[in-house]
Parts: structure tokens; sequence; C-alpha cells
């Protein structure tokens, strides 16, 4: 796979569809020129073609098992590190991300792959319970009855521009969905179409070498929203993932839920990020928080769903500190291209909103234009935010809200009004909290992740992580979109009722082939 | 807790509601006449103030922990024993269902109690996960991170015409809800009001004993939607269960989802619950299969979820004698009092309308009028069905459709065609699959439960059953509203990131203190 040969068209199973009439190319943002390969945009019929050879490959590929899904996930991973050198040149051109982030975030796509590959062949994760006949039972007798979790359907995965890697054509939720059984078909983003059709053609070479059916994966590529309403709105897919703003995630939401036959949306659609500090660690530790915030801001120019964007803490000393040592920090750091001139400009508009309301400075803002930005910090007190608590969204960029609270009250209440985060950081002496006994479960309400110290920025890929939260965070805040757990979203319970052992799925076979661990009458064992 | 000291009235955590301007009476379907006893219907405010109570509530109770929750279940269905034969007279006043049948049920009604009181106590179902700080780890020291299910908040509960105690006001949507820590708000079914005032108080007895803070648990009267809708869009509502009609959980499912803040709606609507009978098993057991069949049809008059309803096989021989045999059976039926006349009207409806379809045949139809009915046996053939899918909806009721296949071809592409199901019921040689393949999965792609010969009423309540489908049988099919899974309807996950030992709930501190199964840097360990 080479860039000169990239087509342009999308992926339908192993075929290429058809150039169409509307095309578009993407635009380098840092020396904010159009590259010149131009993408076509999916059909009614492409779309119609691709979920179609989903749905008929669905079965097969389900009943493939773990083992084969690891596999396949196994060789995608090996097939994109092949042509990293590649994707070290595309996706900066793409994205204006530095070559050392993108190797960085091969790194990150490959592990979730593996991860992904290692929970699928274990298997233990479709929750297999067997509960044995009790034929003597009175006044009836008992049937065997097993279950475990099984593959939904086939899953439309909608690409994010912020990570073209790791949350986009072969991200988290392409690899989750297919470890779980589960076809996929990719709404490729429009900022990153070369390296979409790179990973894209990655994933059909590991699934043609592997004769998977046809169907297993496509990709499809459009500017605009109408492909990606005609596949959420497609009776074929049975569920949804996506990362993106509100707005279009609510969007994808609310016509999944119209549907005929409404299906799951896990949408993950960014948060403020609430960093709160209790007086007395900010009292102790105001500058090495003021740092940690600084470069949590700042980081990936602040294009991350777990960017800090709001600090509430009470005023004081402690609190004149933090701002000083802030300001001064982001004072420092460079203005740099954001990964498309839309993001640029909306986070230009949400800060001048932002900004012009009363009660509300702005305390530093880089000069930038409509492909660049630098950090920008704005304060205000907490009865302002109380009264207009859409201050507390998300303006998606390297930008801060501080929050002044007049005492610890003020701060609680702010607090309780907030909306469903991704994640809440605490920064307070441990023995802080004894005075805010419901602080941790306020924090708990509000938040699919809680911090203790540190910085909210790093998502870390492993059993326990929790990226996802209440409403508006993400769609509904049962699941998480990073992490082994992310695989259950894409999965259903099915009962056997006295089924014979031999039409068993491996899973529930009395013998246990596959060494899982089960519930077994009431007991965990393997 | 008597019958004469019923008042009627909602209840508000500790307090009643005050008597409003509506009022209603429920109707013995046996005597066709109204109670004495007036239902006041709940206001706006009473609504109100039962979600405020329960979300002031929900923090207090969900930290209680496992084994509070666990005592209070247990409080409830002693409480319940308690008033068996107050019980065993109310209830057949207003649902027309024998004592025995009572009896039995709230046999089962204690017993999920008691069981989710042993899944909170014992603990494991919150899903704990520990991954360890890595210090030392290059390029970036990974934290400590941990992570369990949690409450979802405050509960809705619509409780069902057919159970009036084992799915209504302490049925299994409250106890699951109630055993994952979340406060509930129950509207009662109009159809059964005195029943469920008895078990409202009854709840309410069990919590103020335990000195449970006031709003964990409300009950509302209603005979119409108003306060159904109400609830549902009460923004201190987090979730939803239902078991009802196909119209009304849909309706609720699009309030949920049009919400500013859109919530899980857990709605079991029924389903027709198909039977397929192969060729050999026809041919071997056509007698055996009808009389199952039969049996299954008449019980509890038809009034069950999984009542069967749909009959699919290939034409020929073993078809006819199945055919003669269930009408011989199915004529000896008595005809007996529906639980609503609502419920008869519609059944009458419902069958009036198949049968006047081109290419439907009544075989048996017993005369009812609008409070009573028997079983009712129609006929066609699959190019009908598959002409009109509709067909193949259920009618609530003891009915069942015959469909006459020409072939086993036909018998999968009507097979195909149908909706999601709660369960489905295989007759076959267990060798007869080998010609079939594909059948199985197939099987599992439209129910939750998959039965090899039997019959489908009879919902087991154990750690493996699924009592759930794809939609339409459920509003989306990931759960189950029977068994020890339901708990899982009603949490969420939450991570902590280096937080303090001793400010982690105790399903994450090192020490593991409630001895619960647990995994620890990937391997489960208790």
């Amino acid at each position: 796979m080479s860039i000169e040969t990239l087509q342009g068209l999308s992926l339908l199973g192993y075929d290429l569809a058809q150039a169409g009439a509307v095309s578009f190319q993407a635009r380098n943002p840092a020396t904010k020129l159009a590259l010149p390969k131009h993408f076509y945009r999916a059909s009614e019929a492409d779309v119609n073609h691709a979920v179609l050879l989903a749905e008929a490959a669905a079965p097969q590929y389900a009943a493939l098992g773990g083992v084969v899904h690891g596999a396949f996930l196994r060789g995608i991973a090996e097939r994109l590190e092949a042509m990293v050198d590649e994707l070290a040149t595309v996706v900066p051109q793409e994205t204006g991300l530095p070559e050392a982030r993108v190797r960085g975030e091969l790194g990150r796509t490959t592990g979730q792959l593996r991860m992904f590959a290692g929970v699928a062949e274990e298997g233990s994760w479709v929750d297999a319970r067997l509960d044995s006949a009790q034929p003597d039972r009175q006044p009836q007798p008992r049937p065997a009855l097993r279950s475990c979790l099984q593959p939904i359907g086939p899953v439309a995965v909608f690409a994010a521009s912020n990570f073209p890697l790791a949350f986009s054509v072969a991200g988290g939720d392409t690899a989750s969905a297919l470890a779980a059984g589960c076809p996929v078909v990719v709404k490729a983003h429009p900022a990153h179409p070369m390296t979409s059709e790179l990973v894209g053609r990655a994933v059909l070479a590991a699934a043609q070498v592997m004769d998977l059916l046809e169907g297993v994966f496509s990709l499809l590529f459009d500017e605009g929203i109408a492909v990606g309403q005609s596949l959420v709105k497609h009776p074929g897919i049975r569920a949804v993932g996506f990362t993106g703003s509100h707005r279009a995630g609510r969007a994808l939401m609310d016509l999944a839920a119209a549907r005929p036959l409404p299906i799951p949306v896990y949408a993950e659609m960014g948060s403020v990020n609430p960093v709160v500090a209790l007086p007395r660690a900010l009292a102790h530790c105001a500058e090495l928080i003021a740092d940690g915030l600084a470069a949590s801001v700042a980081l990936g120019n602040g294009q991350f769903c777990t960017s800090p964007g709001l600090l509430l803490a009470v005023e004081g000393e402690g609190y004149v500190r933090l701002r000083a040592r802030l300001l001064g920090k982001l004072a420092m750091v460079p203005i740099v291209p954001m990964l498309t001139s839309r993001i640029a400009t909306a986070f230009h508009d949400g800060i001048a909103t932002m900004a012009q309301q009363a009660g509300v400075t702005q305390l530093l803002g880089t000069v930038f234009d409509e492909y660049q930005s630098g950090p920008v910090v704005l304060e205000t007190d907490a009865q302002t935010v109380l009264a207009q608590p859409l201050l507390a969204r998300e303006v998606f960029g390297p930008s801060v809200l501080l929050v002044r609270c007049a005492s610890m009250a003020e701060l609680l209440s702010t607090l309780r009004q907030l909306e469903g985060q991704l994640t809440v950081t605490l920064h307070a002496e441990p023995d802080e909290l004894t005075d805010w006994p419901a602080l941790p479960a306020l924090l708990a309400s509000k938040a699919g992740r809680l911090l203790f110290g540190g910085v909210p920025t790093g998502v870390e890929v492993c059993q326990a992580m929790v990226h996802g939260g209440p409403y508006p965070a993400t769609s509904d805040g049962r699941s998480t979109s990073v992490g082994t757990a992310a695989i259950q979203r894409f999965a259903r319970p099915v009962c056997y009722q006295n089924w014979p052992e031999m039409l068993l799925p491996p899973t529930l076979q009395q013998a246990n082939p596959l060494s899982i661990w089960r519930m077994v009458d009431g007991q965990r064992q393997r």
C-alpha cells in the first residue's frame, strides 16, 4: 500500500465504489492548502450495498469465534505497523499533528487492537451462565438454562477528527465491535480521508488474507452528513459508535431513537472536565496544580475529549497564585494549527460568545485566525455560572474558564448544577475531604472517571478505564468507549433452554472447551 | 395492614398524597362490577414531590451498600408473606385470577426479592476492576485505576396488569432497582390498585423499620397516562422499567429519548413467541407437541408475555395430526374472565382483524364478551404471512396462528422475516438440524431465549434467564427483566484514578473487605 495508489473511493466490502458526482479534498491545516487527492461521496446505493454486505456476513463472522476475531485484529495491527512511514507522512498533512504524535498514536491504536484481540481470544467477556436442570424439583422441574453474550450485528462507526488513528477507521469502536463479532461499516471523517483509505485498505487486506466473508468491513466517504444519516437509518445497522461534537452526537441519537426499530447509539460527545481545587490543596500546591493544568489545557492544542475546560476554586491567596502561574505558563505556549478550520472557527466563536457574557473576563487570548490558535483563559465567579449554566459547556480547544467561588458552599452548588462529564479532577489534601463527606458521591454522580490529583488528559487503555459519563458527556453513560469493557457495547444476551449439547455455542458447552470463566449454578469457575 | 385501612391515595415517601378531584375504581372481571374503593389520581405536584424525594434519598441509599439493600428486600418479602391472606382475597377480586395462582405468584415475588437480596449482599455484580499503578512505566507512568458499577439514580417502574405481584409494585423491576441501590417511584397499574396499595405499604413499612431516608420508594395512582408521562419526563428520573403493551412501551421510549437528558427505558413489550416444528419432529411427536402447545396457549388464559401465538410447520400428515389434536384440546378449555375488559376487548378486536384477512381461516373461536374469552386458533399459509408481516404480531390473549409452509425453504423465509421475540421454541429431532445448519444462528438473531422442545411459558428466575429480546419484544434487547442479570440495568460504571484508599467505595479497596470477585490486573480473583 502506498500513497500513490489511493483511489478516493469508498470501500464496499472488497470492492471499490464508483466515483460519483460530488467530491471533496482535505486541507492541510499547516499550509492552509487543499490536498490534491479527491475523495468521492458515497451514494445512497453505496450505503445500502455496504450494509447489505455486512448483514450477509454477520452470521458467519459471528460464528467464527473469538480466536479468529482476535487473529483478524492482530492482522490489522501488523498491517498498520507495516505502513507506519506512509502514515507518518500522510497524517500530519491532513491534521497538522506532529509526526511524533502520529507514531505514538499508531502505537496506541495497535495496542488497542491487540488488547481487544486478547479479550476476544480469552473469551470470558461473554458472561456465560449455566444453570443445571433440576428434573425432580417440585411443583415443576427446572429446565437447563444457559446464556451468553452474542454479537449484536452490523455496527456503524463514525470516525473522530481528533484521533485520526486511535478513534478513527481502525480505532477503539471498530476494534471492539470486530472483537465482539460484529461487522463494521465506517463513516470516514472528512478531515483525514487519505489516512482513512490507507487504514481501511489495511483492514481489508487483513480480512482478505483470512478469507473472511466480504462485508465484514466497509468504509464510506462523505464530506457532509447525508451518508451518516442514511447509515444510521438503515434497518440493517444494529448499533452506532460515535466520537465527536454534542450536536452531531445528539442528532444521531435522535435519528436512531426514531427508527421503526430503534438501536443503541454509543456517542462520546466530550465534556468540560471540571477541575476542583479545595482550599488546603490550593494553599499548599497552587503552583503544582497550575503547572499540571496548563500542560493539560495545552496538550494537543486542547483537542482532546478530556481537556480540562473548567476550574472551580474558592477565592483567596492560593487561587491568586494559581491564576498567576497558569497565565504565565499558558502565555508561553506557541500558536499552532488546529485540526481543521471548522474546529478553529468554532473555538473562536465559542470563546467570543463566552467572553461577551456579563461577569466573564478574558485573561489570556492568543491571536488566532481560522486555522490556528493558542490557549485562552477566562475568568468568572460562581454566581455567574449558576445564573448561566451554559458557560460550563465545552468549547472544544485549548481554553479554561476559572470559576472563583466565594465559599465552599458556592463551589458545591456550582458542582451540583454541572451536567454529566467524562471526568472530574479533585485536588485536595487527603484529610481535607473529611470536612466534605458528601463530595465524592456528588462527583461520582457527575462523571465516569474521578481523578484525585493529576490531570484528566491521558486516557489509559486498560480493564478499569471508564471513558464515558452521564449525558451529555456520552449518550447514556452506561458504557465506556475505551478499555476492555467497551466490547460489551456490541453484544446482547441469548439464553438456551434444554438445548442439545452439540448445538450449543462452545462458550456454553458442558465441558467448557474454551476454558473461559463462567457462572455455573451460581459459582464462578473456569 | 388490612383491607379496611386502604386509603386510595398515592404514597409519597412516608406520607399520603391529598385526595384529588379525579378518582377511579377497579372492576372485578368475574362479576363485572366496580369495586367499592376509590383511588385518587396523583397530581403533577405529587409526581414532582415523589421524584424530588427520590433524588434526595438517592446518594444516602446508594451509600448504604449491598448488605443493607439486601436486608431491605428481605424485609419486603417478609411483610408480603405476612399479608398473604389479604392478598389472596384482594388480588382475585381485582384480576379474576384464582387464589392458587395468587399464592403461587406471591412465592415467585418473594423469591425474586430474596434472589436480588442475595445478589446485592454477595456484591460481585458490580464488576469491580483494579489496575495497579506502574510508576516506572515508560514513556509515562500508569496511574492506579479502579472501576465498579454504581446505582444510576431514581428509577420509574410501570407495573404490569398480568402479574399483579411478580411484575407489579414489588416485582422484578422494583426489586432489581432497589437491589442496585436506586430509589424507585412506581406507577401503579389501574387494574389492581388495592393490591398495589397493600404491597406499597408493605414496602414502606420495611423501609421505615430500617430508618431508610424518605423517598426510597413512592407509589403513584392514575387510571390514565398523564402521571406516567410526567414521571418519565421528570429530570430526576434516570431510568425506566416497564412491562406492558407495545404501544405504551414505545410511547415511553419516545418520551425518554426526546428528553433534554435522554434516559434508558427497559420496556418488555411481549411477543408472539413462535414455535417451529421441523418435519421429522412433527412426524414423530405431533400429538406431544400439540398437547404442550395447547396447554401453553391456554395457560393463564394466554395472558403471559411468553404465550405462544405462532406455529410454523411444513404441511403434511404430521401437521394435520398436530392441528387436529390442538383443536381438540383447546375446544375443551373453558371460557374464563380475562384480566380486564380492555384486554378482552383488544383481544376480540385483534382476532377479528386477523380473521378478516384474505388467506386466514378461524378454526376455533370460543364465544366471548367484553370480559371473557376462551382460546382461538387461526390458520394461514406462509405466503400470506410473508405478504402481511403484521399477521405475526402479538394479539395478547389465548390465540395461536398456525402457519402452513409449503417447504422448509418457505418456513425459513417466514422465520427470517419475523420481528424480534422474547422466545423461539424449536421442535426438532436432534440430528434433524444437521440439514439446516444455519437455523440455530437464525433463531438466536430473533430472540432472547431459544427453547429446544417444551413450551415458552414458564420463565425461570435464575442466573442464566434472558427475558428480553430484539425490538419490538423489548426496547433494545441488551438486557433481561428476569433473573439476576436484571440488576445490571440500573447501574453505570465509575472509575477512580489515583483515588485515596480511604475514600474508595469498599468494593474497590485494596483489601477487598466485601470478599467479592474482582478483576485485578487482568486476573479474576476473590
